[in-house]
């Protein structure tokens, strides 16, 4: 079985240039197949208020209504997308930039409207990724590079969680590849006390990940993280890392294991 | 030889949202391999203006500086290739949305600082276009659309002309395709009176060409189309016509014949 990486990087390296230049020449020295599905970062929050778009929230999560949509598909499909294709290009990484609708590689479904309207937010439907579209790019060279941004299949573009994005893809090509998954960020891994650097956990099973949840001990943003790491090894993963972007090529951060 | 058709939409079409539709629906009908290029639109302007970036010109063309490259990327590559490429996907069009920077598909070099510095504009590598890898997808049922933004090869993204994109790519292709280029709009062709919608001129050669331009009947926004138009022809392009969007599937319009 041949080996795939998945790379999810988080909005935090993409808004520092500098940061995400290094870990983009780290990224395209990766041994293929591999795919890299970025994050949002800071612009489009900033081109929300630019252009007077009022940002509405829920318990800390972004209403995406039509003119959010617009925005975001624009910063992640349009800039983001392709200046992160471009960069991978001059290093040699011969990246073709997608969204979910593109080869329907990825259709989400709308949440629903109950108990709150979160606009055009999108799950992933994981069971109909499109593995021989994703399978035929691979195999001939390409390197994938995701914006979080999907489709339902009716006409319709979707905001998606990009930690779930990158999760679904790793589960949808673990039966054909024996595939890693690693969630790279501005952090080296879970800390076990949120303000020490020094805390990472190397390790974390399922049992572990609970037992830490109750105790509260993991941080708030780093919940969903998890969940996603989790799924993806329920799902087929056979690896799962949460690590610091800097990181990215040596056996360091956080490694979650299935039992 | 397989037949493969190169479509050109103008951005005329892409601003209204009924006829845009109708287009798709039609271009979805198009027998395949087929590829689509879209022009740009008046949401790029509208939004330099909402985010203030000075709109600089020169003799009727846009000077690209930095934010503009910014806002055209957004536009382009972000909210209408990813809404063109949902709305085909709708119609049963397994559509995938590229900029040139996505695999390597479309190289350009930035045009020299003099005798005007336009900025970040790109002059298509013809010689470069990535044959094999839209050989690829075209093969493999999959209908590339693009936007027209390339890149350097350096890290950096251009700005770049839609109809010399098309004209190039169909020409590009004319060595493995049969290639037909259609050059869609919201007139019915090349106008002998330009206030006159029924004065289509059917068919239009070289020499012809050279003659109307002399006796200036051609429209100053034509010129380019048509050197465009009989540059795809001298590199190979088999059938080349400029015709009103609502007849895309239809033997009307211009037809330009090499001679």
């Amino acid at each position: 079985m041949k080996a795939l990486t998945v790379v999810k990087i988080g909005g935090n390296i993409i808004d520092r240039p500098a940061a995400l230049r290094t870990f983009l020449l780290d990224f395209a020295a990766l041994e293929s197949p591999k795919i890299l599905v970025h994050g949002g970062g800071v612009l489009a929050t900033e081109l929300l208020e630019k252009t007077g778009v009022p940002v509405r929230m829920h318990e800390g999560r972004r209403i995406t209504d039509e003119e959010t949509l617009k925005i975001c598909t624009m910063v992640y499909a349009g800039w983001i997308n392709k200046t992160v294709v471009a960069q991978l290009q001059q290093a040699g990484c011969n990246a073709i930039g997608l969204s979910g609708a593109d080869a329907d590689s990825v259709p989400a479904t709308k949440r629903p409207p109950a108990p709150v309207d979160f606009g055009f937010v999108g799950d992933v439907a994981a069971s109909r990724i499109n593995v021989p579209a994703l399978s035929l790019l691979l195999d001939n060279g390409l390197c994938p590079v995701f914006c979080a941004i999907t489709h339902d299949a009716q006409g319709g573009l979707l905001n998606t969680n990009a930690d779930t994005m990158a999760s679904a893809i790793a589960a949808a090509l673990s039966k054909t590849y024996y595939s890693k998954l690693l969630f790279c960020f501005e952090k080296g891994g879970v800390l076990a006390r949120p303000d020490d650097e020094h805390s990472v956990i190397p390790e974390m099973d399922a049992a572990y990940f609970e037992q830490l949840k109750q105790q509260q001990i993991i941080s708030k943003g780093m919940l969903p993280k998890l969940d996603n790491a989790f799924a993806a090894l329920r799902n087929g993963v056979a690896e799962v890392y949460i690590k610091h972007a800097r990181h990215l090529r040596s056996d360091t951060g956080t490694r979650c294991i299935f039992n």
